[in-house]
């Protein structure tokens, strides 16, 4: 359960979810919950059968349900509303945005800060303590940079843009507008390459950048390089999990899910709505299409044509893995009956 | 070889750790090591045939070893006691004791920490310069935070807990008593949580909590989530190595080993005595029983029942796994066998 | 594209790369890039028939190319030279270098730096914002310490080495001269030892320490634990992608890549020029040769001789991998086969 500053009436709830509201006691909402943990303060949802008992006992001041039908205990307040989960969602985002809001106005600026002085702050902002911002930087307003995040020279970063505390950007990269960096994560880092002369590795400069599109989100303790000669390009509103890792000159398309531990090597091309589930590697200069979907724990390490669901490593379609593995699972079996036909035969 | 401060006499030794102590020559002991590196003021451990020409060689002041026949040397002394590596263990967890008691006495606070004038520090706690500690956070007694660490608002931090320099814990986290953290882990960032809404990834607010229980340990650059709704949770002496993912509302048992790079995805439950292995992987939504080992890089998708050995991608029993893997060794024989009886059935 | 402040000629630039110059016109040189993106005052490369068309249509202002029969173009200047890429690797590493010897002359130390009194700094080095160094450490000519980085006691830093923002070295390790280390990385952690009493994990103490010889290079968020009793080392020349698990007592050769997410357990050793693709797992206590390369994704849990290419996981040697990941694939269909002999054998 999660308690806000902000105090709603059911029907100043009602004005931001929609709905019917049935009200049949007096309450004011500052909480949400699910319905155990929910008290007469509290708004939770009721979407799914298996959840009826947890709904019958339910203290919740006021809960969402997709049916009327179910509004039969007198001292609660329901909604009706045909989705009641995303409703349930719309109220926290309510919560979350007033409280938010409260926060940056004007220029919050700790002490401890050292921001150069070619930086222009912009009206509304908020920077922690021991931030860092290096010379020709730009921070576009309503952003908030928290404490002892480390930015680079010549960095820009758009406006309503979260940066939690402890981030590192090095020089010259872009962060667009409304993206989410998690604590512990480094943009910018070198790219890996190396030429072995014969006696050293010796290093490849790595002198290109890195773009962050808008509404991005980054999780934590995140690696994205910075691209050798070109830039490492991450589009709009692609969504990427804590641990990963993104090689040099790795451009991924919009509206992407990649989750926990995968990695993706030099210069690989994601498609748009692609998912990455956990722990998946990609090697590098492979290309996945749009609308793909990859399966945990899966190798890429050829070009994936659009919409294709693949699985296993190296990475095949998913159902023909699924066959694979069922087969290898009767593959001892399958060695016996081998082993006896033979015999059968040899005799 | 580590050397200490301190300086114990042989009779010293024998009170913290037992046995008997076979005296040849007067030495003090302010040093501990392996046979080979150690000298006339170590002391060293015997306890395995096969590093037998290392000990006849050892130089080391005092050996703990397990029979009094071991005793030849004259130029050494010696303390015959049957677990030789716990006696071992104990003598260094004396000298590192001796010299973390003299580490926090009183309030020793960095000029430079950004404390919030709302938190009430304990009689003795020891802050590292530019810590950051939010509003209404509090911390026990007898704890140390290193350097560049940035606690957030509302956190608790219990007693004797020691986090190393630049970790990063978000609001509303509780951390217990005698957690050892490591540098660079995150605590409480973002649940990795998103709805398509056919024209968007729609966050899900992640407003839940983490919790970790006394004498957790993490390693260093992990990341444990918050929940979404309700907590993320480490339970009493669980273990967890560098680079480990804890998804949002994963709980974890007591005492489990969950050893480097391993995932573990969301609202998934890991039960008491569990280990698994390095770079394995948990899906969302599953349940480990207690007292299972998963072996290295499985892939766990399904429950899994209390005692269990698992092993592979899905993982299978560990048996039934090593004898498919044999198979699949031999498959390319085995397909050569097939066509050849194919051809003679044919034939 | 990338420009830097000083501006060369171009026979400033045959200076620096040999080879044969052709001018056709007077142009300065003050940035690299690739044909494409390349313009008047930018120098590129050519040494592949298939960027041919990019080639034609550049407009970079000197082109390295491997032969005078492609000086077509007389609007442009041209020097041509064997290896092209090399040749270009060369004017990038003087651009940079000439920034860089800019950078450090005398000691830059910034005014919110922690430097333990008994820290002797060399003339020339920089020291950025809330760096902490601790008692009794060294640092080297020409090092850079970027901003927010912790330095334990006693830790030993070589010359000409650079530490990116927000690193964490714990005591008593030893970095070499010209070491790279990137943002996030940790380096000295506690390796991950426990011994189950029955009704505890006992921590095993770690205390050895962590040595990185000269010329390594670290990515970001890589973890490198210190020794149980002895020594982690890294040797010289050796390089590390972002987010690898380096475990206590590892012992990495020389000149070997070591790339993303990989992870070395325990007490492993890894000879020279071995390279570890991506995601790779070592398991503890193995032994790998030199000049070893092992596919991505493989896990080793047994010993590698020299010059093996091993795959798989258990990974076996990779042309024997590939036959049988090549059966596997036909597996389906040869159990089918398989049931069909039997019947007909059967009837």
């Amino acid at each position: 359960m999660k308690e806000f500053e902000q105090k709603l009436s059911s029907k100043e709830i009602l004005e931001i979810v929609g709905g019917e509201l049935i009200q049949n006691k007096s309450v004011f909402i500052n909480s949400i919950g699910d319905l155990m943990e929910a008290d007469n303060n509290s708004v939770a949802f009721y979407n799914d059968e298996k959840y009826r008992e947890k709904f019958k006992n339910s203290d919740a001041g006021l809960i969402f349900i997709p049916s009327d039908s179910l509004a039969e205990d007198k001292s609660r307040n329901y909604i009706i509303i045909e989705q009641p989960y995303y409703a349930f969602l719309k109220v926290i985002d309510y919560f979350l945005k007033s409280e938010k809001r409260n926060k940056i106005d004007g220029q919050l600026i700790a002490d401890s800060a050292g921001i150069h002085s070619s930086v222009k702050l912009p009206q509304n902002v908020k920077i922690g303590s021991n931030v860092i911002i290096g010379k020709n930087s730009t921070i576009g307003d309503l952003t908030e940079i928290e404490d002892n995040t480390v930015i680079g020279a010549k960095v820009g970063i758009g406006s309503k843009t979260h940066i939690y505390p402890g981030v590192i950007i090095y020089h010259d990269c872009k962060i667009g507008d409304r993206v989410n960096i998690h604590s512990g994560t480094v943009i910018g880092s070198d790219g890996f390459g190396y030429l072995w002369d014969g006696k050293k590795q010796r290093k490849i400069p790595q002198i290109g950048r890195v773009i962050i599109e808008d509404e991005v989100e980054l999780g934590s303790n995140v690696s994205v390089d910075r691209g050798a000669l070109g830039n490492t390009i991450i589009r709009e509103d692609t969504k990427i999990d804590n641990l990963v890792q993104i090689g040099h000159n790795v451009e991924i398309g919009k509206h992407t899910i990649i989750c926990s531990q995968t990695g993706i090597a030099g210069s690989s091309k994601v498609g748009n709505n692609v998912t990455l589930a956990g722990q998946v590697g990609v090697a590098d200069h492979v290309t996945i299409g749009n609308n793909v979907t990859v399966a945990a724990m899966s190798g890429i390490s050829n070009d994936v044509p659009d919409g294709k669901i693949m699985f296993g490593y190296p990475a095949t379609e998913a159902g023909k893995q699924k066959r694979i593995i069922a087969s290898m699972r009767s593959l001892p079996k399958l060695r016996k009956i081998l082993r006896r036909l033979q015999k059968r035969i040899d005799d």
